[in-house]
């Protein structure tokens, strides 16, 4: 990085845009328009380029293709060469490479380079939430409804398990061994209690292992989590502000979120006939795609004001249309919509991961470290026991469910931001837990591709590679 | 548009969030990122459904469905309904019903809500802009280079003329017929000479007619015609602020136009053989779209840094990557892309025309309107005299030639905005301006279905609908 800086700080460009200075700049009037544009359109490129190479040299050496995004996003993120960065915590568009090369490139003002960067940023954010989306719909479309149901009892166990456990042994043990208080273990167990379903579900799907019992198990016990995951933060969050735990919130959240969940499925059925027929009827290009995806924006928007997630939502969208005549034909035009939006979200999951707390030559950093070797210790245990609660059924892979629901990915931060933003955290307790969620994330797709090593993916690998 | 908004008035929805006001209002730090993301959901189904609703009118009743999207656009846009409203002149978050429902669906603070406001604004407008370069890229994809060449010298005749007719003919009419101030009349001429590359490639690719010979004339014309159209206005524009003419610009401007259309084919008919293998050699998913967009994007970028036009840039990439055996292969896969995104554009350019300068029984429209109407004969005279200036062949439809290149289009609006913002134009003139593109863009789909409905067309529409 320092390199580069200094190659781009050697060259005057001032120089070479005197050349152009003649030039009116940029002859339309949204000059930020068209800037911000031209950032986007490096920073797909960036991010695309990235995603690529990290991929394709994890499928050289037989590693799950995710990881290697995610490695590409770190790559070019805020830790290593600093290409994709965010407006979050310290960050200026001078810490941004995309932005340097954009005023070397094009002509920018200083001011006018901060506004595109925050610009660049919110953009890049938005489209990375809608790649989310539209990973949770294929991945809804690639379930089988049916079949959650069928392991529903499983599903709700090895959820239920996957989140006491971790929390409670994460707590009681910063509390009783390394005399961490009370409201700040108590936040440490809640971060251990989150399942990233993204991560999960994408690694299943390149292992070929989405439809097998022991995937739609984890996929429905994911999706538990990611409720239990909101509840879990909201009594925490509440618990931080009010100091006490309102039954109300807890009593609101889950009911509406069985409520949606159930509600959605259900109407979502009774309106199979139209949505078909809707389909047949129309004449333009894409009907069936934008129909298809109207309906899971629509529940991604439901589920988000209603205070869950929006993955929940196209999730939902995505079981409901799996039942219809129509699946087989959504599947290969949402294909090409998911490679390059799905992409992004990994990316940018990689690029936002600061790795600085990792560093053990910093003093500062040696007592996070200290504390995150037990948290990781715990987030791997807790959800390893989850699995083997399943009882009875000897052919299921239990450790492969339990594995399945180690890593914290970005839902993970998203408890680092909320105990962040409430400064209950000390420094060692925050850099703690973003250790662990680094770790379970890059450590579960490695675990899961070992695990479910089996001689039958021989073929089915081929499918989806 | 009134009783909507007394209906959202009308409901005290302040008692309706009281309801909710223990839950914590979202319990993750970035609050305002997740109500971007829900209003940018929210903006995309009312775009899906305002483009599909229109455009399946319109095949019903045999018009072009990108007529149906661009009235849809208009119908939810400030004109009509008032959902996607813009953050350009005096909108604020309040004339956007999409806005007004954020607020009364989620809990949004009066000093939050404009801020959102903006942020979508700026998030809908780069999709669509993505949505023309993939659109660009597409039509490149389906022309044929070497076609393009052959027809080279006509397509060349046709720009021109098509250029210089309107010019001269508008600016000599106003000065001459009207009275009005030479430069306003030269700014206005320069106006006349803008094609709508987007908007004519999209009905002639409806028609089946793009690999025509009549069709690759026009997308070269067109292409020209982009070219030149930004040489006018860096021209003008130049005029306007100094009141000369800066003779470095125009030969800057061309020579960059010519090196980079002849350098982006060149090199990139070099680089064939690495771009093949190199997508036959990955094992990843979506290999061929990302790398194919990712060429796109660059090719994009260098456009709009030397100042050019962004879609010059994707056209050209489409152009090269036509001529490798991944053709067939990548049209298959952009196809998905081309439909979620391209809609956007076309809705986005209704939504953002005001027809409110069309009232005739407003006073201060009809000075305007008088001069629109000799803007509009001047537009659609000017364009069509293009077409006839191609010597022999007689087989050609040489009206059709003409009138593809009637469309000003969203080129035609940004000529507006830089007037407007130069503060050169009175009130009637630049209304005048806005009355003619509006009318060049709606009735030049009617016209060019009308010349091209031939019989053999009853077997191609099948292939594209």
């Amino acid at each position: 990085m320092d390199i580069l800086n200094s190659i781009l700080t050697f060259i005057d460009y001032n120089f070479y845009i005197s050349l152009f200075a003649t030039i009116p700049e940029h002859v339309d009037t949204d000059t930020d328009t068209s800037l911000v544009l031209s950032s986007i359109l490096l920073s797909l490129v960036i991010i695309y380029f990235a995603s690529k190479l990290g991929g394709e040299i994890c499928a050289r050496i037989d590693l799950p293709p995710v990881l290697g995004e995610l490695v590409g996003g770190v790559t070019i993120g805020i830790s290593i060469l600093g290409l994709l960065v965010f407006p979050e915590g310290m960050n200026t568009a001078n810490n941004s490479l995309i932005m340097r090369f954009l005023q070397f490139s094009a002509d920018v003002t200083p001011e006018n380079i901060q506004t595109i960067f925050n610009s660049q940023g919110e953009i890049i954010s938005i489209l990375s939430e809608l790649g989310v989306i539209i990973l949770l719909f294929e991945i809804g479309l690639e379930s089988n409804l049916k079949e959650l149901i069928s392991v529903g009892p499983q599903s709700v166990m090895v959820a239920i398990v996957g989140v006491v456990a971790p929390f409670v042994l994460g707590t009681l043990g910063l509390t009783y061994l390394f005399h961490v208080d009370i409201i700040p273990s108590i936040f440490a167990g809640a971060a251990l209690t989150a399942t990233s379903i993204g991560i999960t579900a994408k690694v299943l799907a390149e292992l070929g292992h989405l439809s097998s019992q022991e995937g739609q198990i984890i996929i429905g016990a994911a999706v538990l989590d990611d409720i239990l995951g909101i509840i879990v933060l909201a009594v925490v969050a509440s618990l931080i502000k009010t100091g006490q735990v309102e039954i109300f919130n807890i009593a609101y959240l889950s009911l509406s979120a069985a409520i949606f969940l159930i509600g959605a499925i259900f109407i979502g059925r009774l309106l199979h006939p139209v949505y078909v027929k809707l389909v047949n009827k129309m004449k333009t290009r894409g009907q069936l795609l934008l129909i298809s995806l109207c309906f899971a924006f629509v529940l991604s928007y439901i589920a988000q004001i209603i205070h869950l997630e929006t993955i929940l939502g196209s999730f939902a969208a995505g079981l409901v249309l799996a039942e219809t005549e129509k699946r087989k034909e959504l599947q290969d035009v949402i294909a090409p919509i998911s490679d390059i939006f799905v992409p992004i979200f990994f990316v940018c999951v990689g690029a936002k991961t600061d790795l600085s707390v990792l560093n053990p030559t910093d003093p500062n950093n040696r007592e996070g470290l200290i504390l995150a070797g037990f948290l990781i210790l715990v987030a791997i245990i807790g959800k390893i026991i989850s699995g083997f609660t399943i009882i009875g059924q000897p052919e299921l892979n239990k450790l492969a469910i339990g594995v399945g629901m180690i890593p914290r990915g970005e839902v993970g931060l998203v408890f680092v931001g909320v105990g962040s933003a409430s400064g209950i955290l000390s420094k060692p307790i925050e850099a703690s837990i973003i250790v662990m969620v680094i770790f379970t994330t890059f450590l579960a797709p490695l675990l899961l591709r070992s695990i479910l090593k089996e001689p039958f993916l021989a073929t089915q690998k081929q499918k989806i590679t």
